[in-house]
């Protein structure tokens, strides 16, 4: 039992963190190759987590996990592009089909976008599991083939490649098995070592914050976005945030296909105006990060958007016009009185589209491309008594009872008008940082 | 993914404890014994009991806790003695020879006192690698020669059963590598459920308050005296505690050998007179608990204590008589000026004796026997300059250096008189529980 000895280093730093003590950074980076290398167990690592979960990180604690993750694996090197590089990432919501409109759309404004996307265990599927509803597109790209389509298209959305960090892949699936998925530190650290080691050099973020989001209350939500822009600033990307609404669905689609189709719709100069008005002020953003001066709303309404969607699905294998599957209607909620439609519930509405498919409890389940729900209503409107608020869809009838049930106290229908919701709640930079 | 899976029931009762809700006695016991079947995983309890550091227990959830690790294996049943069982626990201190002296006296006043010990991590031996520095003297029993000794002599110190609480046996190593040692309700229930499962029908708790103590807070202690009496209570083991001052060391020597030749002088009626006080106290609680009137000082002063001590000795292979081994003076630290001395610090003596090989680093490591200190000075007594205040003995010359370091500001003099202490600072009993 050396001083060097990996396992007594972690000993060392689960108890000082546990007394609330400032780690240093190269332990931390001690400890994360050891445990990347087998010499730190998965019975240490789960007890730091959960005292990181408890106790926090400091900046500089943060920073140099992050920076253990990033050197952990490969770091893309983007530079040579010809076009300026800038990325986005949403903590995720339901509903949430932005980035499957906004990545294209900033390609087609002559920006270069890098979206190495995931999976993930939400209500629904990750961007991914969404895109591959589309007939023929694979998600799967090697760096060099990724890095072709970014010079030519302009814009991509694949996988990331498992040389990319692969300390944070282990960390992901043990906090998920151990409790400690919910940290800001850990959460921050495991995105932006991701954003970083991809290369981009500007990065917008979109936390969700609302009952249908990781973030549920909105001091959180903020930190959490300092904390990733202060990641940001330590490896010179440009990081902004925006806090958006997601306490109920973003646009009327909530599913896998479905947000798909409604994505292109959106891409055709279509969809549902609040999901076309938060794309093109994210949009504004993203290009007015790398100085880029095009009209986002142009580039929808004229076709270009639409067009760049189409190469980049093409270039991927895909078919842009191939027809997407469709479920059959399970199930129609309408609204039990008249009256102005206070509350569509974003989380009980995810649920519920998990329920019947849409996402998965583990990460190596399958997801459903058909499932979902479709809204026939939004939120402030005035309803009345017997009209369609709510369809589900899916291919599996015997899982609608269980959806059904997610979706009790779901929604609201007042007398009295409902107040009115803004998208974006904040935004957030460097100059915000204390 | 069933919810019967013990990896599912594991997250959940993992996420619920950083909520700081309360878990539920049958969720706690199935994961338990999850865990002792290798369906939870390490990592699983890892980050439970990390939480459980983080949010406490409250007395269901830590009695539902003792019943797991209890019904994880035996039970002993010694309601079939001719006498009234009492055991005595202490959690620990430099010098704390009482168990050596206080089971073979309270045997010679007419109990039977089945006392199961550990090795421990302390700075010097557990029980056990103190009475083994007898020649001969055999720690392991099997359950039958064990019960045989308590009936014929009348007290036994010896080995737990692997057993009993075997699920605590496991507990124990896992949270010695994860930092999670230092929990109240994890300490109770480990000391505890073997204190059930050995079938005492009472226990008088020695709980150490002080540098030299595992607590060094004197209201920590008392949360752990009162949560073991609870625990006690639910059991209907009769429970009591005292919170004795582990400041400076217990008696002159801090050692394995050298502890046990002070045991054997207090068993004759000599020793230190704070130690022969201690015992004393102890001795007529634990007499008192199981109602009877002896005069522990007499046996003490007739020779019946020692002569009990001898015949346990000897039932289990040992020489009373031999000769102890003893180790070389390596050092001796005397007085720098003339004063009151007021303070000869427990826990840097403790380190002292540590480095030279009393206690051990990891639980497969062996004890010198014959390393330790002698102090040849009491706290609050006058010292003139060059007078030797401590001996530091051993066999392995080239680890004193390390030993001197730990003593660096252990001893403070001063020209005014030292405040005075006293052993036992508080009594507990069921009749303190909220």
């Amino acid at each position: 039992m050396s001083p060097s000895d990996p396992g007594v280093l972690a000993l060392e730093l689960i108890l000082a963190k546990r007394r609330n003590e400032q780690l240093g950074s190269h332990d931390i980076e001690s400890v994360l190759a050891g445990y990347l290398l087998g010499t730190v167990g998965e019975a240490q690592m789960a007890a730091l987590l959960m005292a990181i979960c408890w106790r926090g990180m400091s900046p500089s604690e943060v920073n140099a996990w992050t920076e253990a993750m990033i050197s952990s694996g490969m770091r893309q090197d983007l530079s040579g592009l010809s076009r300026p590089t800038v990325d986005k990432h949403s903590t995720g919501g339901v509903g949430d089909k932005v980035s499957l409109v906004l990545v294209p759309l900033v390609a087609a404004c002559g920006a270069a976008v890098p979206q190495l996307s995931g999976r993930g265990l939400g209500h629904t599927g990750g961007t991914l599991d969404k895109m591959e509803s589309i007939p023929g597109w694979r998600a799967v790209l090697g760096p060099e083939e990724m890095a072709g389509i970014l010079e030519e298209v302009g814009c991509v959305i694949c996988a990331a490649s498992p040389d990319l960090a692969p300390v944070d892949r282990r960390l992901y699936a043990l906090r998920d098995v151990t409790g400690t998925v919910e940290s800001i530190p850990l959460i921050a650290s495991s995105i932006m070592s991701k954003k970083v080691a991809e290369g981009t050099r500007a990065l917008l973020l979109d936390v969700k914050v609302g009952s249908g989001a990781f973030m549920a209350d909105r001091e959180e939500a903020r930190r959490l976005a300092l904390t990733m822009i202060g990641i940001g600033q330590a490896y010179g990307v440009d990081t902004r945030a925006v806090l958006t609404d997601m306490d109920a669905p973003l646009g009327m689609a909530v599913g896998n296909a479905v947000e798909v189709a409604e994505a292109i719709d959106t891409l055709r100069g279509g969809g549902p105006p609040e999901l076309r008005q938060l794309v093109l002020e994210e949009a504004g953003e993203m290009l007015h990060m790398v100085g880029l001066e095009a009209d986002p709303a142009a580039a929808l309404d004229d076709g270009r958007a639409w067009q760049k969607f189409s190469e980049m699905v093409r270039a991927q294998g895909g078919d842009p016009e191939a027809a997407l599957p469709r479920g059959d209607t399970l199930a129609t909620i309408s609204a039990s009185s008249d009256g102005f439609l206070h509350r569509l519930d974003a989380r009980s509405i995810g649920l519920a589209a998990w329920q019947l498919g849409a996402g998965r409890a583990r990460a190596e389940d399958p997801v459903s491309k058909v499932a979902g729900a479709l809204c026939s209503a939004r939120r402030g409107e005035w309803v009345v008594k017997g009209q369609p608020l709510l369809q589900l869809v899916g291919d599996e009838p015997a899982r609608l009872e269980h959806a059904l049930q997610a979706l009790e106290g779901a929604i609201t229908i007042s007398p009295s008008p409902a107040p009115e919701h803004v998208q974006i709640l904040e935004r957030l930079g460097p100059e915000d940082l204390a």
